[in-house]
């Protein structure tokens, strides 16, 4: 049995807590499974004196958290402090410069710094691994790197973010309102205080940023991604998308389309029936496309402390069993450089798509007429229409879908519609995907 | 860079000429990804001048596999001949005691030798990989050994046959009848001419039996995994669970009840709208329950050359990384042994269950008043009934559903069931899973 391997954990939040307890719960099973020991024996956090109902004293107490990433007692530094700037680059840059091993679930930190840690965990011939950092305890990055490692990538579809899959799952199965089960979930625990990071798409669009990396072997870069989030999702949508058909869910979307790859994090339809549609609640989902391998799956439970920290030591059971694969999967001399970001006007102009589009009308003689005219001019064919009359002279959501249409075009008619005198709302739209 | 890793293939079937093309296509980008060079210098096969739609000429050919095992110019023999007994053993067993390490997809050789070929393995040093011999190209064997290893896992519950669900799929959508489908699946060659092992379900089961050994830490042994096939089931089975809300699925299931672990391989009814229930077609599923992750789903194509081949090129690629994990996630020393396999009257009494029956009887008076007696006899309560009545004395199904029931109390009722004058058939039983 070769030397143990010794783990400090920065961070004692939900998953640094979880990691302890899997350690207490199945530590002794670790050396069969390594080869070798695996403790921890260091931990950081910000206040020493919180009950965090574990027993920590047979591990250093370290108030700084850099201590770790220097200390001669640690062989791998487990940085779950969270957030890209300051510290958490700060703690992973002095681990790797001083040798160690990094395990991270920080997934803001790799999408903006990403090829920098990478060069310097290469550099350094350091393991930076986070499963953990995308969809909890789905194996998605081990499947990426390594299980599907044979195929061309064509495409990645995710539902990333538990938090808005929650809020849409409750919004269609309760009928309230979007900004009434956020503040429910804010109140469960189930959303942030400040909720901006998920329901903006942010916290996806940072997820689909790796596994963009990971699949087409580009940099990450989040400032490459196109990003809508699930705000301006109504009721009316919820109840319209569920009678034609469709679940509402907020998809990370990475697709090889020619030479360029179209990275993209916003609400879309999905059918009911297929595999994404039933992944509810809090799951995630990742639906990858490979030109051998096909179609593959993978759900899972996308946070939380046991998922996420499941992830955690599966990471550190590679660096103990001395599986260490290139952070991105390749080193980063052969990662490619992304795309600029299209502008607003063409950042859906990728393939066609059938759409699905909310207009607020005045619910006033004609108006389905002087909408489906300038559909009708930008070449756009009408799939389904909805609309529910309320009172007259009052808006009222008129909705259609679309057969499949060539983005631009549809962005050209919403802005026509949007000056006709009957349409009283910015539209919304919605991508169909299959 | 260091040294080129050099691939020998045994047996050029679909699965064979599918990893050809995978080097032929993506060949190059493998240096990049393995830090080393990565080429196929030998194959064998049986007939040399088949046209197998690639070309060859730069493999050394040999007409005797074993004389891969033995060559100088192999680093990796890929054992892709199919079937437990005699060559492919002796091809493993020759290739490990020459210092090679083998990639291979053949389920039924792990199943019933995996644990002497496993201590071989470890003895030289060398990897057994199977990631191709489970479900084809969903990366199941690595996320039980890597993925999940942080957890105890509690349950494995899979469909792992894609003939038996294509099959069971084509039944429900066409009405027609299991040997229908079964004669067409033969002539589309979706099914073997001699199709046993497939709809008996000893593929599943050889299957089932690998997962249960990584899940569980216990030596693979297939004489210890109850068997059922789909044989047995027809339209009216799959008429009726479609109304009641199911769908009919060949399950392996392996699952910790209590310190023991119960193995069977069955049809059972899953809900429609559940995981499990939207998998269909040639498709295969694995659902995993870990002690910290939850429920993880991994779903993807289960057959094929491009699928079961993507598998073998992520094996061969993991050995080129040097990322070696030992052959079931734990040395063999660290394995147990599986319990007997319980007798027919106690194979299904893990815990209580609802149960579909279907009792073919005489349509005549008084025939439902007997059945429920019956069952009421023992402790059986009943959930639902379905009977069309055809034609008075004649057969006609009679389908039962039950609340929970002890298994051994349902095998009771059945014998009894079957011994009044109006049921004339062996009742049909099938599990019903949530």
């Amino acid at each position: 049995m070769t030397q143990t391997l010794r783990i400090g954990i920065a961070g004692l939040g939900t998953v640094g807590i979880g990691v302890v307890k899997i350690f207490q719960d199945h530590g002794t099973s670790f050396p069969k499974k390594a080869g070798r020991d695996i403790v921890i024996t260091a931990v950081s956090a910000r206040d020493r004196k919180k009950d965090r109902g574990v027993c920590l004293d047979s591990y250093t107490w370290y108030d700084d958290p850099l201590a770790i990433a220097r200390a001669d007692t640690v062989d791998v530094v487990v940085e779950l402090i969270g957030g890209s700037a300051g510290l958490p680059r700060e703690l992973v840059e002095t681990a790797l410069q001083n040798g160690k091993h990094v395990v991270t679930a920080n997934k803001a930190l790799l999408a903006e710094h990403g090829f920098a840690l990478a060069c310097l965990a290469e550099k350094k011939n350091r393991a930076l691994c986070y499963e953990a950092a995308v969809a909890g305890g789905i194996p998605i990055i081990k499947a990426l790197r390594e299980g599907f490692v044979a195929n061309q990538i064509s495409e990645i579809r995710g539902i990333l973010n538990g938090t808005c899959n929650y809020i849409l799952t409750a919004m269609r199965e309760t009928g309230r309102s979007f900004e009434d089960i956020l503040k429910e979930a804010q109140e469960k625990g189930y959303a942030e205080a400040d909720p901006t990071f998920d329901i903006e798409g942010i916290d996806a669009a940072h997820k689909l940023c790796i596994l963009n990396a990971l699949a087409f072997g580009i940099n990450p870069n989040f400032e490459h991604i196109g990003v809508v989030g699930i705000s301006a999702i109504t009721t009316d949508d919820i109840k319209a998308a569920d009678e034609l058909g469709y679940r509402i869910k907020l998809l990370g979307v990475a697709r090889r389309e020619g030479s360029r790859t179209v990275q993209r994090v916003e609400p879309c339809l999905v059918p009911i029936s297929s595999p994404l549609g039933s992944v509810e609640g809090v799951f995630n989902a990742v639906d990858i496309t490979g030109d051998f391998v096909g179609r593959g799956l993978l759900v899972g439970r996308g946070a939380g402390e046991g998922p996420t920290a499941s992830a955690v030591v599966a990471d550190l059971m590679d660096i103990a069993r001395g599986n260490i694969t290139p952070v991105f999967a390749l080193p980063p001399e052969f990662l490619t450089d992304p795309e600029p970001r299209p502008h607003e006007s063409t950042e859906t102009s990728s393939s066609t798509a059938p759409f699905y589009v909310r207009l607020t009308v005045r619910d006033q003689p004609g108006v389905l007429a002087s909408v489906a005219g300038v559909l009708y001019d930008s070449n756009i064919s009408i799939g389904a229409v909805m609309q529910r009359a309320r009172m007259p002279g009052q808006t009222v959501p008129l909705i259609l879908t679309t057969h499949p249409a060539c983005p631009e075009d549809l962005q050209t008619a919403c802005r026509n519609l949007e000056g006709l005198p009957t349409v009283t709302e910015k539209p919304v739209l919605m991508r169909i995907e299959d």
